[in-house]
């Protein structure tokens, strides 16, 4: 596969809406898609959410019917949830520190920031920190949307859907986990896709870039 | 240039600790990097928040001391401040929906959707749509990391700063927006950067990834 411009790939991509349930992604291609998200950065490099692959058909049905029955979840190979911790938590942070004393040493600097960052995270509300370890997460989202267009996988961001529910059908609660954005994979259906024919909607950069010379 | 694979982008960047003053990103560079920003997708398209370019001097000054005086701020060539929309109106929504019908025509479902979208989010708390815009800005901020991975500009996602003074310094508040997140861009310090020599620190995917088959 020749590599594209990140500009190809955002050009090339789409909210897809309509899958063709007959086309399934490739594993090597939903594994590098994955890769990309492991090498998503994040803040403090916490990593402070997971990702669930559902390829099951009766969990993909479930969630589906939680969504408000948005077909690319079943129509697609594979659901992406994409869940971010409940709250941070001094055993969370701390196997961060372990991972990072594995990978570079134990070093004094490295154990003071994570304690000043405990300090920080720690007696704050569990809300606040679930929005900041949300936000993490759609960072990895954005790689995710690269990803997928650099594999040429067809891929539909959703937060229409009821995590309440979606945490519960995961058992995501009893994992400290809460999901907030699914991503389905597949591959578009272009005869059943109302969206793939009509012209990209983009902001003019005046709207949304100023600059301060 | 010759395009990159994602991965090779993913694992070339990292957090620069150190730019180097001496350095400037060259505008076309800066241009691509905005132009991905204005491509990332966002939830109904919104694009809800705005980015900042500063060069400034002074303001950056004034910045990189609302931000523990992070040197990148002032060492870098520019610094791109996302800042979110404080909350969703009538008028924002509208102005998105303005822009569809220029483009796809005067439809419907297009109509529709979008006043189910102001019925869904303009009663909720002010607090609840600046999260859900900010979210948005985290896309963006990820697809940014790889354009500027792309372009070979260092460039360094910042948290760590007053979000109120640097609303403050840009005049932001009254422009319905708040800062979420920083991001100077320049070229890497090889001598005095601690954190270039250090192996990329990243969880097992195991730890991140599970399948429900």
């Amino acid at each position: 596969m020749t590599p594209k411009t990140l500009n190809d790939l955002l050009t090339w991509r789409y909210a897809t809406k309509k899958m063709d349930p007959a086309k399934a992604v490739p594993q090597e291609k939903v594994d590098a898609i994955l890769e990309a998200i492991r090498l998503a950065p994040t803040s403090s490099g916490l990593q402070p959410y997971e990702v669930i692959v559902v390829t099951n058909a009766q969990v993909r049905n479930q969630i589906a019917a939680a969504a408000g029955g948005q077909a690319q979840i079943t129509d697609g190979s594979h659901l992406l949830v994409f869940a971010a911790w409940d709250n941070y938590t001094a055993d969370r942070i701390d196997e961060v520190v372990k991972l990072n004393v594995d990978a570079r040493g134990d070093l004094p600097t490295l154990r003071g920031y994570y304690e000043n960052l405990k300090a920080a995270y720690l007696p704050r509300e569990a809300r606040e920190n679930h929005d900041h370890a949300a936000r993490q997460a759609y960072i990895a989202l954005g790689v995710a949307l690269v990803a997928a267009a650099e594999q040429e996988v067809d891929s539909t961001p959703m937060e229409g859907f009821d995590p309440a529910a979606v945490d519960e059908i995961l058992g995501l609660q009893e994992r400290g986990l809460r999901s907030v954005v699914l991503m389905p994979l597949g591959y578009r259906d272009p005869a059943g896709d109302w969206l793939l024919p009509m012209v990209k909607v983009r902001k003019p950069r005046k709207s949304i870039v100023t600059e301060v010379a």
